[in-house]
């Protein structure tokens, strides 16, 4: 697209696999153009360039700071490993870069109010990669989502991010290393979950997190897999869950209830095509006589989109910036206050994640004196643990001790006939 | 359709209003015919047949005992209150009648045992009247579902079941009475998650069963909402997740992942239409160069089906029992398996529900004497107890009464700016 003489010139830190969309996006967005792209290696960047068409104009950067010291970088996309966000981003603002800032933001809520107190002392706009809140169709699906008629208020809500890495990502990605992004696909596709549910709630916090017992880590301790519910102040009865993981199929579910309708869209994040994107919705559904039909089929929109979300995104980070060159604005806060609370969000899950309750300490010293009927450790309380109860929080080797311990007694029962044995590897 | 003379004869104990959709499989399903009907009050029952349609030489009784005692009716359907299965399914099963019971089956598994121990040393067939496992749709995702190559291995499964339940209903329908469903939503929509999930699961039983803190009760205490996770043992990491409630929007959603695949049906127990009924999924999907798109889109299968299904639930019935009738066959074990499952998994449920934790009484004691700091009571551990974390498993009021507790020195926390205050009726 032919760039306008006021066009945001855009300078990249870093040459990772997504920089080649967003590349993309900033020479399709009519605002933006690609002025230069930086990596720790000039000759890392010069291959990018050359392998992915960049015009002869761009500069190539050998190191992130020349980049942030060229004058005429209007705005940084950042496309960094996470723990790399706090020192680069607040560089960047310092330098009075505007800030595309790869997600997650950061590795959690107090590093990213760093960056965001100095985006804005030093008037810089602000923006997460979120590339789905810029399509059109995400504007469709807010227009039914807050249509009182059509769909209701909200009360459930369901999101998924989902990936099948292979045994090479699983091991050597940096989304997957402790030093680089320790927020694993809490971080990477959580992000998209937790994102999601927040827009279909206009920004209003849950009360409660509340994180399956499903979760997964790599030998370093890395999240490869998670879920969570969210839950809001008892007036609200919604209930939302969420499911990322880097060891399941691709998946990028969103489906809602509201008292008056229903909505689901199987590709929310990523588009099945570029220029065109749909959901399905009904509403005022019911059961016909006898119950054996709905009263409805689900209708299917279509959205067609001209450009690219990413452009749209660029565009839309580009307009803020021009409107701070131009007029003079003050920065638009509300793309901060979306990336704020979707981190505080994920520190909650992830909180919720490494909670180990210290109940594990008295079991585990139970079972080493052969007592299976182990009793609540609360004073007072003279009730038994159920083993079934304690699994989420105890670890898998204590419950495996504990489940043999008991397992004798529990194929003894008379019962038999048709009992279930739910120890882990126990042979009934 | 023109009942054959060996065709299975039918009564019917009770006149709620989905004796009506059954009524009509019975005479839709070609080895099946309506011999009598029984009511409480011999009026009630003539209305019904009056009503319906029912053909005069179908028989009227004033008494559940007197259809039993008939001997010319061959097999059962019971579509009474839940709390009555327990008294009427026995007897039925001593009469030699086969049985096919309204979920849910019973009140817990120790009262479906007695049942199920009726039928078998009375060689009576054993059902429930989960009527969409006979749909040819079921059969048409099961094939997808265990395709090693189109599917590959299970590790999410969603399934929804809700309702739109009217004042009138959620305050006087027996649905949602102590005394005579006392499982509420779990018991009457939750039945059918559960049973997909299991379904889904070839019935391999969870060994984690884990109540979401968003129950919601009416003031008699029966749950009239819930949601819940289900974990198997470590080696299987399929998550699953269920959502059941009579205050939400009309939705029967079932989404699957496995390590090739995925499936959306959102009609999985009531189809949209009768007589045809369909589901998307996806094989081998992954995204395109730049990850601009997908390489797939969903395919949609549509099944069609000559029979209602409650027909073809009928008709299996029946076949079973002429099985045993014919050719003196042991009853099918595989419906008394489901349905035992089934209902232990949603005793499972339900009792994650009931939990309440001792930790509560611990909290509200300290809160008591203007403890807001309130450590672990379990010995040995000096760890702070965390609101946010003890949220689920304390009653509102403590919960109240600890945040307000807490909200002074929230809020006059130095990074005031970005503060969100979580808690209950805080002005913040």
């Amino acid at each position: 697209m032919a760039e306008s003489p006021a066009a945001i010139r855009f300078g990249i830190t870093g040459c990772a696999d997504i920089t080649r969309k967003v590349a993309r996006a900033i020479k399709l967005a009519p605002n933006a153009t690609l002025y230069a792209i930086a990596s720790r290696s000039i000759d890392k960047a010069r291959k990018f360039a050359a392998h992915n068409g960049l015009s002869g104009a761009v500069k190539i950067y050998g190191s992130y700071e020349q980049l942030l010291d060229d004058p005429c970088v209007d705005a940084v996309y950042m496309p960094l490993p996470t723990s790399l966000h706090l020192q680069w981003a607040v560089l960047a603002a310092r330098k009075k870069k505007h800030l595309l800032l790869e997600k997650p933001t950061a590795l959690d809520v107090g590093e990213l109010d760093r960056i965001l107190e100095a985006c804005e002392s030093n008037g810089v706009q602000f923006m997460d990669g979120s590339m789905w809140l810029h399509h059109p169709r995400t504007a469709k699906l807010k227009d039914l989502i807050f249509d009182p008629k059509l769909f209701g208020q909200t009360d459930f809500i369901r999101s998924t991010s989902t990936l099948p890495g292979t045994q090479d990502f699983l091991e050597s990605n940096i989304r997957v290393k402790p030093d680089l992004d320790a927020l694993g696909a809490l971080g990477g596709l959580g992000w998209y979950c937790i994102g999601a549910i927040l827009w279909a709630k206009d920004y209003k916090l849950p009360t409660v997190v509340n994180a399956l017992p499903d979760v997964i880590r790599n030998s370093a301790g890395v999240i490869l897999s998670c879920s969570a519910s969210f839950h809001w102040e008892p007036a609200d009865k919604t209930v939302a869950t969420i499911h990322c993981s880097f060891l399941s199929y691709t998946s990028m579910d969103l489906a809602m209830t509201g008292s008056n309708g229903s909505l689901h869209c199987n590709d929310y994040i990523i588009p099945y095509q570029e220029n065109s994107a749909s959901f399905d919705y009904t509403s005022g559904a019911k059961f016909v006589e006898l119950h054996i039909g709905w009263n409805v089929k689900p209708e299917e929109v279509t959205v067609t989109s001209e450009l690219p979300q990413e452009a749209l995104m660029v565009q839309e980070f580009a307009r803020n910036a021009e409107n701070i060159r131009k007029f003079g604005n003050r920065p638009d806060s509300k793309w901060a206050d979306i990336s704020r609370k979707t981190q505080l969000v994920l520190d909650a899950v992830k909180k919720s994640i490494d909670l180990s309750c210290c109940i594990v300490k008295s079991i585990a010293s139970k079972l080493q004196d052969n007592v299976t009927c182990i009793t609540c450790p609360v004073p007072d309380c003279s009730g038994a643990l159920d083993i079934e109860y304690c699994r989420p929080i105890i670890p898998e080797d204590v419950f495996d001790r504990w489940g043999k311990a008991l397992c004798e007694s529990v194929v003894m029962d008379p019962r038999r006939k048709y009992l279930y044995c739910p120890y882990n590897s126990c042979c009934c």
